[in-house]
């Protein structure tokens, strides 16, 4: 039997794995994406671990291709990216070119979604929307069983919705005040600055997040926020709450957007502080949501939610 | 041959009509919705309404209701409505148990989606929003031509999205930062009031808006703002840009949201101010949005989007 190759391309790493379509993933390797030799390099980056998992092609189905988006689903490549510099990033042709089997491509959430419904939470449901915190934030939804894709392929660009109207942060894809440039994960550092321009010098220089950076808070990731949160101290601990409301207002706008009866959360932020990230949502979402507020829960795929739904792109996609 | 009878509820008219299934309206009037009897106060008008229009149950075919929202489509209900004191309005079973005949029920907005696509500008479009700027602000949205629903019939509550996370305005759905809040009709005059705390009492003074409200910028409607703007006072039209920046917000979500091809506008707001309003939303909505900008057009239909749409229900809603 053949077997699927999925490639999971995110803003920060990239898995490649061999499976079936019943939801087996057999083996698998991840690697941080190279971004130094720009869009070839990537697709040069994808071949070489397909090839370390099946060297013959012929025993390749189909390579089933979730990638963080926007897309451009007609020419089958990444356009405007916030997490590239290089603004178009062409996937499907090189990747069909070099090994001669089908490709099918799709926004990793929405492979999220899909890996949600065949094999997670969401699979008495119909209306459900997957959401991953992670680099950035993204879903992939359905609507009344319905898999929403859009003119480009982009119709869950969640992230990207503008919760601050003073704009004072600006995003990775150069937009103001979206979601994603409080509570994204490449956004951390930008965000914890914010929080802490109205605390005095006094209060920064004695947390625990000023000794972390070595003074220099641009290198702060996410993950010294939430530890230092974790252990327990008192600036990461108001700057989390902070972000706990935006996340709430980030789930509210997916409600009122959706109306969904089940949203699941993946990603490495929400997967590695379950707690801090979704308590907050749920405590706060009813000040913001008017639609009737939904189950929400810790996607049970782990890391590989967007691994599983890609098992199944071809179910859901016209190629 | 049976009539179809068409029911527009919005936050302020209700609009009764008379038409076929081809898109031909016959009949129609309109009144104020009576809000002092409670929710059966607006069943009898809307009973009152249809009789004068027809007075034999008999001639009709169905009862084709479109009502601002939010719905609860299982019971037939508007539920929670910024508009109402009272949070419950059954709709259906009173309709059919009076009449005994089907009653279809969706959301106006939605009925305006269905209108567009029939008789509007939507018609060659497999991706499209209806907007109404109206006292609130809904959508309808077609995504890959399936309209969404959702597991209450609300998946498209945009006027409901928080634009701004400080929630200086409180929607009146209660929820904080809306949209709605902000650009509303209802809420003019929270809006208005929120731009003038930081001029002077003399430029406040001195401006038209001043002298119109008598003194009492709480009396100020939508119409007081753009007439005055029109005229050319000054502060009416600073108000009129900043209205125009959150509402490139608003419809940046949107494209976010959906990533439609084609937007229609319609609502009172839109439909009587069309380049004050669409302008500053085509000029700014780049700075918000990710995915690729669709057209943006006045809806064509004039205020009979929610109207022609709600002729065509029976086609696009399991009952």
């Amino acid at each position: 039997m053949k077997m699927i190759v999925c490639v999971d391309l995110g803003g920060t790493n990239l898995r490649v794995a061999l499976g079936s379509s019943e939801g087996r993933i057999l083996s698998r390797l991840m690697e941080r994406i190279d971004k130094s030799s720009g869009s070839r390099g990537i697709i040069h980056q994808i071949l070489r671990m397909i090839h370390s998992l099946e060297k013959n092609p012929e025993r390749i189905a189909s390579i089933n291709v979730a990638t963080a988006g926007p897309l451009n689903l007609k020419d089958g490549s990444i356009v405007n990216s916030p997490h590239f510099k290089f603004k178009h990033i062409p996937i499907v042709k090189p990747l069909e070119d070099t090994l001669g089997v089908p490709v099918y491509f799709a926004n990793d959430c929405v492979a999220g979604a899909i890996g949600e419904k065949e094999f997670g939470a969401g699979r008495r449901y119909s209306n459900i929307v997957y959401v991953t915190l992670s680099s950035g934030i993204g879903a992939g939804v359905f609507v009344d069983n319905h898999l929403l894709i859009g003119k480009d392929g982009n119709a869950h660009e969640v992230g990207h919705m503008t919760i601050d109207h003073s704009g004072r942060l600006t995003c990775g894809c150069g937009g103001k005040g979206h979601w994603e440039a409080y509570c994204g994960g490449d956004a951390a550092a930008n965000f914890i600055k914010l929080q802490l321009e109205s605390k005095s010098r006094r209060d920064v220089e004695a947390s625990q997040l000023y000794r972390i950076s070595g003074g220099n808070l641009n290198l702060l990731s996410s993950r010294d926020l939430f530890e230092s949160a974790k252990k327990g101290d008192r600036l990461a601990l108001e700057i989390v709450r902070s972000m706990g409301r935006l996340n709430a207002i980030g789930f509210a706008n997916i409600v009122n957007a959706y109306d969904p009866e089940l949203i699941t959360v993946g990603g490495a932020i929400a997967v590695s502080n379950p707690t801090l990230v979704l308590g907050p949502v749920k405590r706060l979402i009813r000040q913001y949501s008017i639609n009737r507020v939904p189950r929400i829960v810790l996607t049970r795929l782990g890391e590989d939610p967007v691994l599983y739904g890609s098992l199944r792109l071809p179910y859901y996609l016209d190629r």
